[in-house]
């Protein structure tokens, strides 16, 4: 008791900074073993805080599993979509932030994974199942935004509807990313199917 | 032992139907609590043989998690585009194909849990990632031969490359696939994406 409280303490004092250790350590764990085999108490003793401290900031398991999908999320390349960088057309910008998804960084492969997961656990534990349409819609908007900027910057002449064709390439991202975690496709023929789906889907009719 | 050894004797001389319901058992199992809660003794009972029958016909956990997957690849509509029925274009056949791996009927769900979570539980396991890659790749040269029935019979007269062409089909179908068993897409719009991939991929240029 008296250790949990202090530990308590010193991670209140420490503020958001236990909450980002506590994610990282789930991230990873995540990465390592799957949301099947995450277990509170080890995600615990890895971020260096009570198990207590865990439940102050996420209340449950399930809680925790939510925030690592929404810091996935927010870590993914597509994410940065919204604002896209002067001297990018949206072509361009759509094309790269689909093939970074399947980029091989090791950051970048746990990202997909956390991701992966809490997709296949939500078949099973329909409580994070708002949180992956959530996630999934946000996804969808960005990519549909980098659309309309490519329709607009007349780097993209198909004349293709935004959503249903931002649907159609994280669909097929998204599948080929489960493929390649899988170990069913090498990481290379998958961006050369990006690429290729990208070019079909967007490119010169 | 005695009540293990009658079993096993009476399991050995129904042959392979104790194989079938154990495989039928399994899917279930995985279908209902996915890949990482299938405990062999559940599996065991619920087939009504005994664990070591179940180890005698599988040798291990994952190897019946193995054949599981080989059975759901079997019973997958897609699997039937090979033998073409007589009367049905190139086309048709491969978008009726895709759209039955999103079909309502629950045998049709169970089966894409089967192969959701194997590919989902690949990525820490790497014994099952072979398997997983030949029922892609199976998976991929049956849709590859109906886009080039579809390339013969004048249904499909964009110049496309089949096997390209599957590749990328397959993948947004898994991956709309996942987002439906998530909870993340209605069934309905999922099928109206693979309506749209199809007829963006493979029609009337």
């Amino acid at each position: 008791m008296a250790k949990s409280a202090t530990a308590r303490a010193r991670a209140e004092a420490e503020g958001r900074d236990s909450r980002d250790a506590i994610l990282e350590a789930a991230a990873r764990a995540i990465a390592a073993r799957g949301v099947r085999g995450l277990r509170i108490e080890d995600v615990a003793r890895e971020a260096g805080v009570s198990p207590p401290l865990l439940y102050y900031h996420f209340e449950s398991r399930s809680g925790l599993v939510r925030a690592a999908l929404e810091r996935a999320s927010e870590r993914a390349p597509s994410a940065r979509l919204a604002r896209l960088e002067p001297g990018h057309t949206g072509y361009a910008a759509v094309e790269a932030a689909l093939l970074a998804e399947l980029d091989e960084s090791p950051e970048i492969r746990d990202n997909a994974v956390v991701w992966g997961e809490v997709s296949a656990s939500a078949v099973f534990e329909p409580e994070l199942r708002d949180d992956v349409r959530r996630v999934v819609d946000g996804w969808r908007a960005s990519v549909a935004a980098g659309i309309r900027a490519g329709l607009a910057d007349g780097s993209i002449r198909r004349r293709v509807d935004p959503d249903e064709t931002a649907d159609l390439l994280i669909s097929l991202v998204d599948g080929l990313c489960t493929r390649w975690l899988a170990g069913a496709i090498e990481r290379e023929r998958a961006q050369g199917l990006v690429r290729a789906g990208v070019r079909r889907l967007l490119g010169p009719a």
